[in-house]
């Protein structure tokens, strides 16, 4: 299993960092627009300030605090990505615990057998271990979506659109082939936002996550929201989080909310300096590709973004590289010391790999440095560490 | 199932607050100290800090704030009421995750059948629903310590001292008299601070939670942590928090070191308020029940403090109240419009029930007057509400 641990390790004699670790999706790329805006983002908290438990006791979510709520229903009715009118919002330690909710509401009180879940290949590598990692006898990680015998009845598919780890635009794969009532769907919509791809219309699905270290690139804060159509549904999550942690945490929370709030007052500024980002970050990446000619990327179609009024083309917070020679691209890249997460955890061919397009600068450019030296089908400045 | 759902009942004929609740733990009854502190506790965040999802890669856990680790570390220094030199320290979203963290350390990857987990009646009433929400294969609650057969071979025993909800000191049953290697044990000591109990020595076991709600009063933060001997038990609870929420608040870690640094700093001040506090709620506590000699309440023996330097006796977070006839409790105190929560919440009789000594002072207040009028086996003022 993977540990999400990150190694450093740091040999003088070559350079200071002989490892890059480009594998995990730490957003830090949006640092510098935070740190810009100085005092108008400080928050302040007094020692007396959200003691107790409780929030909202008329709400579902009765540990969600009101001004996150509305600081996400402003924000979603800004970018216009989802729909959040009439729906219920339930808050959680990011969005992996919504996930684990998400399957809880769906599956519980649960029949003789796990229902299985599923999602179409390449899939979020955590899905596996966090739907099996307890064991439960609710559900049970059943791989990928095409592959998914349709007539095994109760299913959830899981989709995760744009798609990590390849940046692509999905529907469900079931529901397609086979409109049984059985199955229901999670959209986890982590990358639906204007720095990353087109806002084509208001998503409008049963339950839609989202978190706010990919909207804002705040990951330490653990702050993850889902809409939700149902209210029963939205009960049983909102169970699941009160029985896993009794809530979330409060100041989270309110930081979130501040931080939504500028985004929300500031329009289209943070998501403007974010989609310039991504964009150049993608040119300079497809540059460096075209020239070694040993990778391939996925092209992504020109679409008409709603929110900025331009077409534009998707730049995911992934990369998925491929090796044109259908090498092991881990290791390819391990070999000039560019620590990336393989296919195979992604339930695709060890051909591709993902690495991370929202680093720190500094990072991202000695990523494109090391990658410019991989030239056609050899290395050529190879020192291979082995794996 | 319970909810953990505040339902005020506003009855504008009769008064503000029909029916009060006192049947959760929300620690309310410290937040005048922290109010008074004025900015000496106010803590200031801007928009750039805290972004990352790491910490501190070079610890086991790599999401921990360093500034928590060394306040956490000073603070059992300084009150002595437990081993932290040369633990590892685990960090949760509040100490009922790290609680399930411990279960999934202590048994996986799991065998065929999931290990038995017992606590001794009275136990926390949370346990039960914790245990088996997920219906998870590794671990199944197995109700008393006390009635679990003792030829069973492997178990986890949980530990809870001073004990929610009767206020006992507790050691581990099943280990007196079965001292099989398989036995793993989890001790839960939320409540041993000096505000509620003796301190009289410094705990050392192997798994042992503690949580900012009950220490301080900071509920809404939903810090908590573990204290852990064995590298390979913290290491693998901190796994479990990297699946179920891939780390814990930043805000909220930082926020903790803050408070916990004013508790070391001024010692031996919240904890003599809060001793003082919980003293005189105890006092009259024991007043109103002599008079009204409907209930019992548990007797503790005076102990030598070591944090107090004195002889004293526990004033624990709730009360364990007993009918002296024998009648449901819960529903006795209902009548009068207390909402408590039922011994049958925790493996014991109807005839005990729980109640908050740690409200806010104006519900204490109002829930001292209304038990002042259940008087000798009858209802004064009866005004039966049904249940």
């Amino acid at each position: 299993m993977d540990k999400f641990y990150v190694l450093i390790i740091a040999n003088k004699q070559e350079d200071n960092c002989d490892l890059i670790l480009i594998n995990r999706g730490d957003p830090m790329a949006f640092e510098a627009f935070w740190r810009k805006l100085g005092d108008k983002c400080t928050m302040v908290i007094s020692g007396s300030d959200l003691m107790s438990y409780l929030s909202d006791m008329g709400n579902v979510c009765w540990f969600l605090v009101p001004e996150l709520a509305e600081a996400i229903n402003n924000l979603h009715h800004g970018v216009d990505n989802a729909v959040s009118d009439g729906r219920h919002i339930v808050i959680g330690t990011g969005s992996t615990q919504l996930y684990q909710a998400a399957l809880y509401a769906l599956s519980s009180p649960g029949g003789p057998e796990p229902i299985s879940v599923v999602s179409a290949a390449p899939y979020y590598s955590q899905y596996p271990a966090e739907t099996d990692y307890l064991r439960s006898g609710l559900y049970k990680w059943d791989g990928d979506a095409n592959t998914f015998d349709k007539n095994n009845g109760a299913y959830i598919e899981v989709i995760n659109s744009p798609n990590n780890p390849d940046g692509t635009i999905r529907e469900a794969v079931l529901a397609k082939v086979n409109r049984s009532a059985e199955g229901k769907l999670i959209h986890d919509l982590a990358y639906y936002w204007p720095q990353y791809t087109p806002i084509t219309g208001a998503a409008d699905h049963d339950i839609m996550l989202f978190t706010l270290s990919k909207c804002t690139g705040h990951a330490g804060s653990r702050i993850g929201w889902a809409l939700v159509k149902d209210t029963e549904v939205a009960r049983k999550m909102t169970r699941f989080i009160e029985l896993g942690s009794i809530g979330v945490s409060k100041e989270s929370q309110l930081r979130a909310a501040k931080i939504l709030g500028i985004v929300c007052d500031d329009y289209p500024n943070f998501f403007e300096y974010g989609r310039r980002l991504m964009s150049e970050r993608w040119n300079m990446l497809r540059q460096v590709i075209r020239q070694s000619g040993v990778f391939g990327l996925p092209e992504y179609p020109l679409e008409y973004c709603n929110f900025t009024g331009k077409f534009t083309n998707s730049h995911p917070g992934f990369a998925w590289l491929e090796s044109k020679e259908d090498e092991d691209c881990e290791k390819l890249l391990r070999a000039e010391r560019i620590m990336a997460r393989g296919g195979r955890r992604f339930g695709a061919d060890a051909k591709y790999a993902r690495v991370s397009m929202l680093s720190r600068e500094e990072i991202f450019n000695i990523f494109l440095e090391r990658l410019s030296a991989i030239q056609g089908g050899s290395i050529s400045n190879g020192k291979h560490l082995g794996s």
